[in-house]
This record gives C-alpha cells, sequence and structure tokens, in this order.
C-alpha cells in the first residue's frame, strides 16, 4: 500500500492528505436540517450528517488527492451511528481511488493489538476473512514496545496495508513525554530508532517500508533531524493549517526526489467555507461549501510544491 | 465514580474486576450453534456469541465483584456488530450494579481528546446529553502529554467520571520505552509524576483522585515504587493470571488499609472453564461453564485478601 500512496502521490502531484474529521459545528444548516427532519436531533442524524458532508467534500476534491484521514475519534464520539459514517467515508473514498488512512492511534499489550489489527488485517469468522474497517493504513501508539507493534506487522506484510506510528506530534505539550532526555538524546529519537528496527521488517518495493512515522509539521527542526535519522521512513505530518505548520515548515521533511512525506489538513480544508469571503456561513451556505474545500486544496498544493 | 468503585470493593471484599475479554475460542460451542444458526457466520453472529457469554459470565459472578472491564479491542475487531455488544455489556453490567471501566487506552492532541472523552462524558446533541458508551471509567494513552489528558478531566470533574491512566504496562515489552532513563529515572517514573500532577486536579472525597494509574502485576519492585510515589493514585491492575501476576506479588501495591488497587483477571476468570477439570471442554460444556468462572473469582478474592 504504501507503493500505492506514492504512486498516487507522483499521479496527483500533491503530498496532502485531506483530514476527515467532521465537528458539528462545521456542518452547513441544510445538511443539518435536512437529517434532523429524517432522523431527529439523534446520533443516527448526526452520522448521517458527517457522511453526506464527506461524501460533498470527497466528490469536490477527489481527483486533486492521493488520500484521506478521517480521525475516528469524532465518528466515535457519537457511538455507533458515527462509527457506521466512519466506515461508510473510508468506503466511498475507496470507491473515488482515494488510499484510506484511518487515523486511530490504537495501542495495547500483544493479544489486544492483535484485536486492532483486525482494522487492516480484517476479521477471521470460521476460515473468512471480513475487511469491516475499509482502512488501508492506520496509525498506532508505541508505548507498549515491540509487543504492542508485532501484531500490525502481519497485515503489513501479508495482505500489503500500513502503519504509521507516533513518534512526535504536532500539539504543542508534546514535549512533556516526547522531548525528555533518554541516554542523551530526546525519547522521540529513541522511538524513531524503533520505527527504524520495526520499519525494516516490511519494506516496500519503492525504498520505503510499510512501517510509517507520525511527525508534526509545528516541529521543523525535530522534522529534519527525523528526515535524516529514518532515511526509509514515510512520514505522516498532522499539524498542517489550523494548528500553524507551513509548507516552508516542511522543506527539511521531504526527501531527495521531493517524496517521503505526506501532510494532513483537517479543518483547514474541510471547513474551508467558513474561512473564505466567497462563501456564506454555515446557516446560508448551500451546496457549493465544498467548492471553497476544492480551493483550498488546490492553494495547500502550491503551498507544498513551492517547499519541494 | 472512584468513591462508589471503593465503597464497591469494601462491600464485596474483593479488590478485583473481571476483564470481559471475549475471543472468538473461548465461547462455548453451544453457543456459537444458537447464533450461528440464526446470523450465519457473520460479525453479527459473533456479536451475539459474545454478549451471551458476556450475560451468561456476569449472572455467575455480579455478586462476588465490585466491577468488570470489557476490552474494546476484541469487539472494535468485529466492527459495529462488534462494538454493539461490547456496549449491551457494559449496559448490562450496570443494571446488574458493577462498575464498568472501558479498557479503551485512547489518546490524541487536544481537539480530538475531546471527542475521545464522549465515552464518559457523552455526547452533547442541541442541547441533549447521550451516553453512548455506558462507561464509569475508562483507560488512557499519556504519549501526548497534558493537551491529551485535560479534554478527559472535564467528565472527572462535572460528571463524577474516571480515567486510570497507563504508566506501566503488563506486557514484557514495555520496558522498551517505559523503562528507559530520563533524568536518570525510568520514563514510567515521569508518567507518574505527571499522574499526581493531573490528579491533583480530580480529587474524589475518600483520599484518592478520579485519576487513576494502569500499573501491571508483572513488575512488582516497580509496582511498590509506583504506589509509594503515587499515594492518592488508586491502581489499576493488569498482568495478573494468564499473564503470570500473582496475589503474593501484589502485597506492596495495597495501600496500609488493605485499599489502592482493583487488580484484573480476564482470561483466568472468563476461560476458567477450559482450565478446570470438573469442566467438559468448548465443544461439549453447557450453561454451566460460567460456573467454572464464578470458582475462579471466588480463588482470585482468596488469593488477594491473602496478600492485604
Amino acid at each position: 500500500m504504501i507503493d500505492q500512496l506514492i504512486a498516487k502521490i507522483k499521479e496527483t502531484g500533491n503530498p496532502s492528505v485531506v483530514g476527515l474529521d467532521p465537528a458539528y459545528a462545521m456542518i452547513p444548516a441544510y445538511i443539518r436540517r435536512e437529517m434532523t427532519e429524517t432522523w431527529g436531533k439523534t446520533p443516527k442524524a448526526v452520522g448521517e450528517m458527517f457522511f453526506a458532508f464527506n461524501k460533498a467534500i470527497i466528490d469536490a476534491v477527489a481527483d486533486l488527492i492521493p488520500a484521506v484521514k478521517p480521525q475516528i475519534a469524532m465518528y466515535e464520539r457519537y457511538g455507533l451511528e458515527g462509527l457506521s459514517a466512519y466506515i461508510r467515508t473510508a468506503e466511498y473514498a475507496r470507491e473515488k481511488g482515494l488510499v484510506v488512512i484511518g487515523d486511530i492511534k490504537r495501542g495495547d499489550i500483544s493479544s489486544t493489538a492483535e484485536a486492532y489489527a483486525a482494522h487492516i488485517g480484517g476479521a477471521e469468522i470460521e476460515g473468512e476473512n471480513f475487511d469491516l474497517w475499509k482502512e488501508d493504513f492506520i496509525t498506532v501508539n508505541p508505548y507498549f514496545g515491540i509487543d504492542g507493534i508485532r501484531p500490525f506487522l502481519t497485515p503489513c506484510q501479508e495482505q500489503n496495508k500500513g502503519i504509521f506510528i507516533l513518534v512526535k506530534t504536532s500539539n504543542p505539550g508534546s514535549g512533556q513525554l516526547q522531548d525528555r532526555l533518554v541516554d542523551g538524546e530526546p525519547l522521540y529519537c529513541r522511538v524513531a530508532d524503533l520505527v527504524n528496527e520495526w520499519g525494516a521488517e516490511a519494506m516496500g518495493a519503492c525504498g520505503y517500508s510499510k512501517v510509517g512515522a507520525v511527525v508534526g509539521a509545528t516541529h521543523p527542526r525535530q522534522g529534519v533531524e527525523l528526515r535524516e535519522r529514518m532515511p526509509h521512513i514515510f512520514f505522516l505530518v498532522p499539524g498542517y493549517g489550523a494548528q500553524g505548520g507551513k509548507g516552508a515548515d516542511l522543506k527539511g521533511y521531504f526527501d531527495k526526489d521531493g517524496l517521503g512525506i505526506i501532510v494532513n489538513s483537517s479543518r483547514g480544508i474541510i471547513a474551508a467555507y467558513q474561512k473564505d469571503a466567497d462563501f456564506a456561513g454555515p446557516e446560508e451556505v448551500g451546496p457549493e461549501f465544498a467548492e471553497a474545500s476544492r480551493r483550498a486544496v488546490i492553494a495547500m498544493k502550491e503551498d507544498l510544491q513551492n517547499a519541494v
């Protein structure tokens, strides 16, 4: 899947991924009204709002981007109905030819990690495999060490899936643990070394491993350091846009071929109509709201191309 | 909720929690057959198997224990149908008067952690709060630092819920990151200090914080060290039983009143019939399988009482 992702990035000339992280306040009122009329003020209505919102955005930008990254928490908040919208979103994105990165950040000890690995490996029932979550990549938390990672390597190797392991996250408080010095180096460097080690077991054809790393756009110095330290590890880069990261900060994250990373923007793309003066606000805007997302994707692509 | 948990531990005289972590191979054939006949070899059938299995065990042990801890990964593996069984299990346990600890180990940056906090805080839709996950406590991953923890403190304070933050996990590879020396001390000690700091913001009435810690039974030396370091933090202790932890290892985990911890056993209780010579194996056993779980709960209670 890492090879497909890289091929899609080359094809679109766009190393960016749209974070499909809907929140209630982002949904245009015309969608909210439609779903509330049918389903009432219920989790089911919210799930339907999220799916309709995502679908409009996917339709508007699918030809411009290689991948989407739905953040499962936004859906999980609304229980099973929310999660149903998550799965249908992933399925719809795949139908449109997009790679799906499930931002689930799971992590646990071995037997439990094995169960979570069904996200990409599928669930086995009496010899039949069910692909219930429709994800191509997922994000994984490294706190448990190798026992918590190994179960995810099996679907990477056997089913050509991929994972991105948290190394240096984009939030301002990430340093509280991740920057603590271990043997004279920050903890995230130790995690990077482990990702190198784990990633060597699951190399793709194109020089990058099926095991990638999450490296925030908001820490450019560390990003450059990590690029050098992990030459065969693809980066998923959150923190661009609404969180403050800019294309210019990411120069050193790319490899010499202008590849090696995929940059995520969520609010900056999906709620773009709320910041674009050419569009009405959530109460008045119509289906054209998704056009603002298209504009934002094009602007982000240009910003990233300037950084390469 | 920490006060209720402690009250229930005193009432039952039993500081243990049953880990409701079903796996397909544990389910007696009579349940498997029933559900497959109705639902086919589908995720729906597995969800129904898990719920029927859990219900039988809850019925057999509810009077002996203060709490249950379903591990969400085991259900998530089977998609929405699995998660429906998770929620129905939590709901049923609550009906039986048990405290529900959702072992979900979520963790993310602030806005996302806020969405995950709906697990205990509920989801707000147009002014109405929906308690969709039926959990009283959840487990949380600390890798993001305070930004990833703060959103969970709100439902702890406002809705009297609780969290357990991973400090030292029970798996053999936990040392790969958690034992690395930071300023001359292992990382898990640094996490413990943060848990103390975060926990001070949400104290219960009984001397323990609504913010607890996960400390594995399989590292007794560290457990004792952490008990001294975190005098007001309640411990959720995994790793007892199938993973190798014994009551005698836990002496130093208790406080001077014989409280301060709740010990989890999963396979050792729920799959007890498979190890008890008085019961038939999964192909032949009938509804009496849950009696073996009751015996195992009683044996565990005695083992822990000897340790106090």
